[in-house]
């Protein structure tokens, strides 16, 4: 069951047909989950294409709100604007050696040699239930998350998200989407370019255009919050299960947002998008504790936008009007809340290494 | 009628005795409203401290959520660390006067001639009520702000928050406060300063302290969000006045957070600390709309570190440790939100100079 | 006399035709230059297309090395990377009154009604020669100077230069430009749209292009710098005049780069190109100094990625790829150097209010 | 031989007596090279303290110029302004292996349960000269680096700087030192912390103050930089060895540089020391290319302002006045450069797994 399954609906606009990141064509999602005794940790990862992102990088973004955070890879994405591997989310301690698997994986897959390339991983520390000391994520396990990526995927304590607790709750991945409707942003190209993979010349100037449509789609790996203040669609529920259970909570741990769009955003304009993950988080309850890290990372798949690694010295790329922005970022506050919401709603209760339970929130709704 | 009072209660911190910015001792505010046929505009004035910041600045810090503003003298603050004038808030085509009017009364107050001054202006567009065009406040407007700046002051349609419209709203200037009661921090070298003004040698080393406590106070100059969006204390107060007058709304327009503590925080603490307004903001319902400036500036009145503008070389300061912050990010959450509210409360419906009425809050609930 | 002409001869790049910004089509500078006994000061403006910026807003960067400085306009030329009015120059305490003059400027210029606008303001300090506590800099004089504004224009001590003082000896307005080829970078579309300036629809996908031939012109008004640190194309030449005045000196006062290209960059990419303003500022002799306020500012021309206010919702612009931008780098490097010995080569010597006399670096070379 | 010795003199302040980053008291440096037919990398690590960084993290600052790097770690060292692990330098596909290693590293070093660690990690790309996709830097290799540390430590090309080029020769590690002599500026609380590692009370307000004398090391990793734009000491020299050998190049491959001192900076005032790493970089001939990682990191190791991990919620901590860091940057950008001379010199030529032979700038001087 699902938060808008339950009744729990967040925002007034439409998600997508799966209501998940994947609702963005091309976009997959795997997970390896490590479930033993000792070990409730894994790996997650997103796909941003149907083909290789290192020979034909994404427009990309990333926006930390709070820095008490591990992820690697934001500096290049930043400073180029672009995405040229997987994003893998993972437990704090696993980040080098998953960042090392995503170099090998890199290096299989290109047709070249691969000299330098720029890892994206992030993570959230699953230490509460893992025995995170011994890292025990390794490379053939990110390789088999990879290879199982779909457009349908788990939510809940799966993968990345085992060995989370979110809001005092059995916290995990979940994810959510929304349809953004402009008037008069030129579906054409885009759609063409969907179809074709080639850029695309884009409408003549002042070309009257028909209504396009876009999709946000959100991925997230929760592990922040303090049961007292989780709010479902606005509604204290975490109050009330907090006094039921006569717990207390700390607003600790991280929380990581990867948001995909086949809307022509530049990169400055992904970054201001990213950044409504906040408004999400918000109304759900966070404070955004000071050992939190609070990292947002987003591509854009537009094929028009694609940055070729050898290719021409000018290009031609889409662009949206900055005024058309205000429909992603209420998109993404909305998404980001309601994918917050799955991530508690698919998970389980866990027991941890040592012993410590962690209860989930459907066993409270 | 302040959000209190109306039953709307935010947050679980308790208040200071004026539930008002003031309540930062030290920490005073004034207006000059400008309320003709023409002009709803003003400026409002937050003084930092009862001596001139001139000669000893403060610590400070900023944030830029959105940067659609205008707002002057956030460069030097970042690059310092530090705050030396007034903060004045005004309408947007105003700064360039009013950002003359804080130089002209920093070269009045100084003992010394002043060959370099960083006023800090905020702004939020009162255009859409007042003539803007004709920049109608002038620098005697800001000399008398100033001048009648009192720890009591009025909130709503007065000062820079005349003309403006919050959540399809009348908007305006709210306050609110938050204790911050710590255990171990240390009350006595913070009380000595205060009540001295001389810079404290603070504890010894390893020295048990006392239970300490510390203000954090908000002034908010409200111009943003749709009124759909609006919440009160989490319930959708803004969707059934919006059904009640058929309206519709976008989040478009400014909002300003001025945020002041006696606690010892550094420049990046005070940065950390005054992200949060997100939080405040989002929970209220802003989706931070791309044409508007979500600044947020901040500074501590903590005598022992104020940073003399001829001094030693070597100065001991006061910190708070890193995870004393929490509380001060929710309370900086807590006081954002019900300024915001009281920004609404206060403000009486308002007619701008072309006929356009903004209907007010209070008409509603 | 200037820089090339003395034999001194920075970088292995071609200038211009005019060796200044002007080079670049469209751009013009002009200034107003007020030399009393008490006043010696100005304004100086770079006019950054024949049309109006506010009604086709340029893309536009920032890049701030030292703070120290009352810029404004950068919040939003960061959020939007967009322009939208002239860059004004002054000194420190004019901002207000030169701000406030572009907002004048730009609501008499607009037939629109205009109730937000973003003025480009840049300072350095000119209070050591000039009495800037009246801050006689009135808006009539921005307004000349815009009047005033042409391809050809003086520099060394006029306009904003004029009470300036760099390296120990007369700082103030200087210019140079530099010529970019790159291989396969398509001329043709950009040509076009300089002639017609209608949005061009670039080359089709994979086409074959002429070489292209960009221009990237910096405007510096030079406030910095100590004389024993002064290198003129790598030679010591301050620590000689040094040594013959016996003069020492601190590493003191601002500096401001404004530059200016037909290169169809992006925002963050021309961010990329600014930075590289400290490398020709570095070779010159500045170790950028505490109290500097180290500004540049940034906008390329390129009629194809002209920002409509009014426009459809897509666009196609035009990008440079990111392997093209180290002849931009090293262009700037070379310009900004190159622009800062201009700036002093053209200045005489002056005596300010206070009867203290800086010498200029003709006198000894 | 080093610069100093080859009569090679940057700058004009005194280096300390290592002329090292290991004058300043408590760093050490480690190197482990590997140095095969295929191979030639290896790791540098630089130890901040003689104890433990992660029971007591040092206050600590990043400053990136240009972000074509993998380094890892920055995020929280900027939020939280501290540093709890050595710093590592590797090539950039060893950077996940050597990220693991370190997190090892602190769990074997910490007598508490690690749950978190945020390891820094710096490269340059080693790809040219050795077979990197292999990533042959193991972990034993990192605990071999750091078991072998000291103050004594070797230059050029080994370690981390065993496979780089820089300016188009054999590139590879460097240091340089530079003392910083303040009046006033309190020498014995810094003294007395020095020697007790206790937190000092500091002098008492108004007292006078004995002259202080800190010191600034840098480390560095050469892996940047065109062979006709090398200068030493401001000579062309690159230009002349290019001519000889018919060679050109491009500005390619990134630089770190690592800063430490026994200065009581705040994490916001050693980020602006840390920036004028570009003015030495600048002077000895970078351009920054684009595809450079430019990573300045440093920290400082004043007892006093170590941060406990379980403290106090409130402390004194030092701080130099804002007006007495001219000093440091100018001692920054000394030993930035010095120390990139010193990387050039004290390598031999290489020949690379594939035969390609980098030469070395002994053979030309």
């Amino acid at each position: 069951m699902r938060a808008r399954e339950k009744g729990i609906l967040i925002g007034r606009m439409a998600p997508g047909p799966l209501n998940k990141i994947s609702d963005v064509p091309g976009v997959r999602v795997g997970h390896y989950t490590l479930d033993t005794e000792k070990y409730k940790t894994g790996v997650t990862v997103v796909l941003p294409c149907p083909d290789s992102p290192y020979d034909r990088p994404l427009t990309a973004a990333s926006f930390v709100f709070n820095g008490f955070g591990k992820t690697t890879g934001l500096l290049q994405v930043d400073e180029l604007g672009s995405l040229e591997t997987p994003v893998a989310l993972t437990g704090t301690l696993n980040v080098g050696l998953v960042h090392d698997a995503l170099v090998e994986y890199t290096i299989r897959q290109s047709p070249q040699p691969v000299k330098t390339v720029n890892p994206l991983v992030c993570e959230c520390n699953d230490s509460g239930l893992s025995f995170s000391a011994d890292r025990p994520v390794k490379k053939e396990h990110v390789f088999a998350a990879i290879e199982s990526a779909g457009a349908d995927f788990a939510e809940g304590d799966v993968g990345a998200g085992k060995g989370l607790r979110c809001h005092g709750l059995k916290g995990g991945i979940g994810s959510a989407s929304r349809i953004v409707k402009l008037e008069g942003a030129g579906k054409s190209p885009q759609e063409e370019a969907r179809q074709g993979g080639v850029p695309s010349q884009g409408p003549s100037p002042g070309e009257a255009l028909p209504e396009a449509s876009y999709t946000l789609g959100v991925l997230i790996q929760t592990n922040h919050g303090s049961l007292p203040d989780l709010c479902l669609a606005g509604l204290p529920a975490g109050r009330k299960i907090a006094a039921r259970l006569q717990a207390e909570g700390e607003d600790k741990g991280s929380v990581i947002v990867v948001a995909a769009t086949d809307a022509p955003l530049s990169d400055r304009q992904l970054r201001r998008v990213l950044k409504r993950a906040v408004t999400g988080l918000a109304r759900a309850g966070s404070y955004f504790g000071s050992g939190s890290g609070d990292v947002f990372v987003g591509f854009s798949t537009c094929a028009a936008n694609r940055i070729p690694r050898e290719g021409p010295a000018l290009r031609m790329v889409q662009l949206l009007a900055e005024d058309q922005l205000d429909l992603f970022f209420r998109a993404m506050a909305e998404a980001t809340e309601e994918a917050l919401v799955n991530s508690l709603l698919a998970a389980g209760p866990v027991t941890g290494f040592d012993g410590r339970r962690v209860r989930s929130l459907p066993e409270f709704i």
